[in-house]
């Protein structure tokens, strides 16, 4: 209320990483929707198993997905 | 690839809001996966209309939520 | 910390009841998972407009949901 | 049809459990919706795993929902 | 059972071609699934607007949908 | 853009199975929407645990689910 779902590829983030995320995702929220809501904004994160994803008809692997989010944007 | 989808109650944000917040979870997602997963970094904004979100069993307004947000946190 | 998403066709139910499902939904929820959990048990009710909902290839009106749901079980 | 997708944390609930809550929740939406729509009435559980759901930027764990859900309501 | 649900941007597709996608997809499935499974296949299509749909932290319009789904592939 | 969410029930198909439904799904939802859409087409396959889906009230297992779609359509 806000309600974020995230997903992703298995394996590709730690546990540290999507708690990284859920605090920085809730941060840009409320920044928005103002701090009232803070205690009211759910992110839940969710994984997507490995091949299981498919873009542009092609699954998507989590070794692909490694690859890629360390080339340059 | 990560693919984010947020509900929130209608009329409580405005376009300008909804694209903030799409640059801002954008921006939090990406510092933490890498830059490389920017351009396949989706972010959905979905309005759920006022009263047909229950917390406890009871529906929620957008007035509620307007007065709740302004409150200190 | 559930979280319950009821998706219908539009223009099937009132307000009302949605009002009184989200209420009965919330009741039967926290009657397993316990009380303590009724204050951040969510229901959220969304609608899918009439025709968009296939069901074996084809789609399902309001009206002919409409038929079904006084036929007897 | 309606259809009702809910979400939980990990290991909080058995299956029996989840299987009380499909009937609970199906008897509720047709008590409602009308009995015909019974067959057609789905109700999907998904578990998140314990730590991967934030409420206020906070990851909740299976341990702290035990907690509060024998709290008086 | 399977349950597919479809997210596009609104304005884009005609209730005509929503049914076709509905058809195709049916058919597609089952097509690996089993026929058995065609009566409990269902097809869900839902709009996000225009302009709330972000890719990159930038958000797509119908307008952009439609000159980029014209362009060779 | 188009994205196509599709949950199952865990057991039932093969990981190339899923692929095989990935590959025909997004050519059935770009013959409608056009080649141009192909690159931006996600199809994302969940499972849902045996015996945690209800149908009417009562939960589907695979086993149930594969004598089922081996029947007659």
């Amino acid at each position: 209320m806000p309600l974020v779902q995230i997903k992703g590829i298995s394996g590709f983030l730690s546990v540290a990483q999507k708690q990284e995320i859920i605090r920085k995702v809730t941060d840009a929220v409320v920044s928005v929707e103002g701090e009232g809501l803070r205690s009211v904004c759910w992110v839940i994160i969710e994984d997507v198993p490995s091949g299981e994803w498919g873009v542009g008809g092609n699954p998507v692997t989590t070794a692909a997905l490694r690859i890629m989010s360390q080339a340059a944007s």
